[in-house]
């Protein structure tokens, strides 16, 4: 029998202690994958792969202990050195390396992507085709790691805000938001959906702990195939009770994007650096009307408006331009959606029932959020059912809920890739999904 | 045109705010829902559900401006009135209750369960049917901030250690795990699963991050009806590279549940009490061989083994006696689980292959961790493929990734709603699922 007591304090260095606790000249430890080697003949560079960035070897005549033949391209390696200063190195510092250890060797040694070039110069079909190899090149790895701290943020900013995390299911009896777009299956002979989102049951438990949030996948089975369109995607949820009014929520996700900004400028700069990313002002975000900004863009512009009751993405795009042109704004919530584009939980506005108490936002031209306040009494939800002639049936449970008791509220969903991509500014929300599922994309 | 420009301060107060901002004697505002109304005849006690606890509001003729008919149990109101000083009542205060605004009320106020009673009295299956209602029982709800807690320290503690979070696909071409335990779906006329565990995935990932953890659902159609499987759980997963070996990875979780019991002490300590919970010591854990811990049983309790390569749910119980009895831990780790008992992934021990570098951890007898080392070496991978009689359809990409070199790696998978159920004492996973999906359980 042994005991095991904590975390292991390893011999090898990372990137950070090499820059913080060791001094040049100081003998050394390091591992990483061999991402490239440059060899010049009586000296040879061997890059390090390591997860904070790359590291410099110089491995040369003389002082190295080993042959340069012994390192392949792909393999993971220990070494033994001295840490020195250069300026022309990756972080100005770089290992005379004298002794390694072959940790593991690739199988096959010609890699299918070219990853240590600084852009990975090829289609997004091969990046998403090898996927586990695409993603060591350090720049598009350094995406997903922009995407780590937005749904860092996002849990961090809510606990401090009195939320609760929850896990609702994914599998279940209907869909919440109904339509044709929800993927089916057999359940021990029941039939059943996939979540197309967490709406019913994050609102079932605003009556039990007020405010909750769930960041999670959901599924849809809508036959888009755009840019902007995955099947499965990570949604960032919330739902919060005992609000005043739909701006609660607006204003909610005002202080988690100045959250994020925050965390991600601090704790995310190398990444940020890397991929020249410049982060949005969101110090205020301008909140206009649907039914107005519809007539500014179309005046504007001398875009012509089909249809009053709808927002097309050419629309959303001229709205973002107008956004940042008039209020010198990436972000723009949009708000009072016509009731006919909601579902039969969206808060009609009592002003004006053709519209609702919703937003959306959205970043750079395209809807990152979808949120609003929703019904909470019992009578007004049965009512709004029964006038759009739709059927209680599978609902039950949600429905009970408001029976029982709810207060006023409402929440948002983020489409984390979504919002990712319009951060980094890339064109395609495939690049901003490890693993995208599309129309025709269900592997790797 | 509005501006957003963040939170914005209410001017109703939290019970921490009351407790820390706010002085006896002083007018405040607060909200919540009016969890039990107790009438004494001229003073009236309205005890408030706060998403922090209970308050404690007294209505009394001539200090109060309304009627106590105003108030319904299960309505949500906001009061305005005076802080006072009452060891009795829940946190040592009260308002004297002077207005009120009702914010909502139930049309039903007739409540399928007495959910202001102490410990709500009634079957789980009355739990789970009514789950709004119930969990609005703050001890059933305190179950599930607790398990926030513990996916909370998950995550805090393995950002600190270098991981990344990453979001694997749920739906995918093949399972991870195989077997007969697969849901199935039709994914635009082509047959797909739900994914068992992130396996594949968050190895692959290896490669790109060194260490990567995901939390979120995995998907088993097991046909046992027990009270520790459900179809759908939460999975805390993470995956390190660069292992020494599998002592790594155990002494890593050790870590996990060291920072947790550490975070759920100092931020969770309402929770705990209102539970009774006795947290567990885990600044050494006990790890001790699969054949040893077997015998060592077998010999103390005198329980006959049946099969020398399988560990029964009775020996597990079992070797959690022991090792509390032994050692006096609560949690085990068991090792060099039998090499037929694993997937094919798994990484043998070079000094008896009929074994494996893998482990469980037991926490009070029962399963709540799965880990290993696993297979870094391409060759080696498809030798044991090969051995095993398995196809390499569907598994092309994953196997591909060894092909371009992985490091050492091992990691692990947590079942969160079990970790939590032995936590806290329970002794049916779905008391501490929100929405548990079983065999016959599909709704809510």
């Amino acid at each position: 029998m042994d005991y095991l007591t904590g975390v292991r304090q390893k011999e090898t260095l990372e990137i950070s202690e090499l820059l913080k606790a060791a001094e040049p000249g100081q003998r050394v430890k390091v591992n990483g994958a061999v991402h490239t080697i440059r060899n010049m003949g009586t000296v040879a560079f061997v890059i390090l792969r390591k997860r904070e960035g790359l590291l410099q070897g110089v491995c040369e005549e003389g002082t190295a202990e080993f042959e340069l033949k012994d390192i392949k391209e792909a393999s993971t390696i220990e070494t033994e050195g001295i840490l020195e200063k250069n300026e022309k190195a990756p972080n100005g510092i770089e290992i005379r390396m004298e002794k390694i250890k072959v940790l593991s060797e690739p199988a096959d040694e010609r890699m299918p992507l070219a990853i240590s070039k600084w852009k990975l110069k090829t289609s997004l079909e091969a990046k998403l085709n090898y996927r586990s190899v695409s993603l060591r090149n350090i720049r598009e790895r350094a995406k997903f790691r922009i995407q780590e701290g937005l749904t860092r943020a996002f849990r961090d900013f809510l606990y401090s805000q009195g939320f609760t995390e929850i896990h609702t299911p994914k599998i279940g009896a209907k869909g919440a938001e109904g339509g044709a777009n929800i993927f089916k299956l057999d359940y021990f002979h029941r039939p059943a959906v996939l979540a197309q989102s967490p709406q019913f049951y994050k609102q079932m438990m605003v009556g039990v702990f007020d405010r909750v949030f769930e960041t999670a996948p959901v599924f849809r089975a809508e036959k888009h195939n755009t840019k902007r369109h995955l099947n499965e995607y990570t949604s960032l949820d919330f739902e919060m009770g005992y609000i005043d009014g739909f701006e609660d929520i607006m204003a909610m996700e005002t202080g988690y994007l100045q959250y994020a900004m925050k965390l991600l400028a601090k704790e995310y700069a190398d990444e940020i650096n890397l991929l020249g990313v410049t982060l949005p002002e969101v110090g205020q975000i301008p909140a206009v009307k649907f039914g107005e900004i519809k007539e500014a863009v179309s005046e504007k512009y001398g875009h012509k408006m089909r249809n009053p009751f709808d927002l097309e993405p050419e629309e959303e795009l001229l709205i973002g331009q107008y956004a940042k042109e008039e209020w010198g704004s990436d972000l723009v919530f949009v708000t009072h959606y016509p009731s006919k584009k909601r579902p039969f939980y969206a808060m009609d506005d009592s002003e004006d029932t053709r519209y609702t108490l919703s937003f959306d936002l959205l970043f750079g031209g395209m809807e990152v959020t979808t949120g609003g306040q929703r019904i909470h009494d019992y009578r007004m939800l049965m009512e709004k059912i029964a006038a759009r002639g739709m059927t209680e049936e599978g609902m039950e449970d949600y429905l009970d809920t408001f029976k029982h008791g709810m207060p006023p509220h409402g929440g948002l969903g983020i489409g984390l890739e979504r919002l990712t991509m319009k951060l980094i500014g890339e064109d395609n929300v495939r690049e901003t999904t490890l693993f995208p599922r599309d129309l025709s994309r269900l592997e790797p």
